[in-house]
């Protein structure tokens, strides 16, 4: 029975997030209702991970396995078609029938963009968190080698979702800042925790209005506390811009 | 009475354009709405021009006269938090008595966003038009000079807004090709005709086709007959970037 890689992309803004939820409008299930069309037979997916309501992905890779002479061509074609606006298949190949989508991810990149502008913005607003006050971005840039590294990033993570462990490896992250006061935060690692993006997005905010220095993101990681970082930034600054499985199968 | 100005941004995709009409959502409604809540009378302002239904603006400019002690900053703050998150506020001033948003604009500056990708996208589709052949932006560049300078557009007005004359100097255009597939074309003109820049673009997607050339747009500029030209590009990759009034009051 072949398996199929997907790779994702959605606007999360109208969606409750990537995991199927009785009643809810999700991601997987609504590729699991096309796919489903397609092969004339129920069909399960398994994504590389969860993202949150409102978080968007631009390279979520999910992998399925069913019967069929469908070529992954005609899948990318076929989904694109059933599935809605917000919602479409980059990618469609065969891979090895050993290939898991969430076993075999080496790591995961995450873009986290904030619209630092005293005025907000009806085109961005989708995409971006935005902040009013000016950001000090060297303040933000010194803290990145903070968490990079392996840690126990326990403080970084939000209830909700119990993890064997929660340590981690950062392999690098990165602050660029773009036309028109947007601030793009970057970050590669081997996995992450529930919502630990978005408490890194949320301590660049602080450090970026000076309320908190290197010394002190130290110190929060190093609590393991939850209750000592700042609070969460919104999702819809959040993109899972890819997941990467290595040489073995792109 | 003093008179002010605004700068408009908003996402077109839930208006029915610019123009007020009886029953339907539209951004000079929404934004006379706040402001004469805000005023405590009733407030009509005078855009620059219309847009469309679907098409955005980063830079729309309107201006209306009332009695008040409330200053340009307070207009801004106050108008973004009586809007909805689809239109804001970018700035506003005190202009001379005499200026007229419409009457005095010297120039304005259309963006058309073109995806030119295999396959659509979900986070890119409410601000571009997906293309899915590959468009050879070299022979879309080869005719910008065909409608540079003054030239009567007839050709390129579609009917329903009659002008009292068809001639328009295009003071400059370009194509840029961008990550990710976008491929973005700017025109910079004294004034436009009805869905002008959708039918320029409409005319460079059938170059980039290699279906026309230079020699078959200057023909269809010169019939002066709307029939000749390819069919009106999508609204959704149209945005108006700014309104020049020269250097009078920026």
């Amino acid at each position: 029975m072949p398996n199929f890689k997907l790779t994702i992309e959605y606007d999360g803004t109208d969606f409750h997030g990537w995991q199927a939820q009785k009643g809810l409008r999700t991601v997987q299930q609504e590729i699991e209702k096309a796919l489903s069309i397609m092969c004339k037979e129920p069909v399960r997916i398994t994504g590389s991970g969860r993202t949150d309501a409102g978080v968007h992905a631009l390279g979520q890779v999910a992998n399925f396995k069913v019967q069929t002479n469908i070529t992954p061509v005609a899948f990318v074609a076929g989904l694109n078609s059933l599935l809605a606006p917000d919602v479409c298949i980059k990618e469609c190949q065969v891979v090895p029938d050993t290939f898991h989508a969430r076993f075999d991810a080496k790591s995961k990149t995450y873009l986290y963009r904030i619209l630092n502008n005293p005025v907000r913005s009806a085109v961005l607003r989708r995409y971006t968190w935005h902040i009013k006050k000016k950001l000090d971005t060297d303040a933000m840039r010194s803290i990145l080698s903070a968490w990079e590294g392996t840690h126990d990033f326990a403080a970084l993570e939000n209830t909700g979702s119990p993890r064997s462990n929660t340590i981690r490896t950062v392999f690098k992250s990165s602050i660029i800042e773009k036309d028109g006061g947007i601030i793009e935060f970057r970050v590669t690692a081997n996995g992450f925790l529930k919502n630990m993006v978005r408490n890194m997005a949320g301590i660049l905010a602080e450090t970026g209005l000076n309320k908190i220095g290197k010394q002190d993101v130290i110190r929060i990681i190093e609590s393991k506390d939850r209750r000592n970082a700042p609070a969460t930034a919104p999702p819809q600054g959040l993109f899972l811009v890819s997941v990467d499985y290595g040489d073995s199968h792109s």
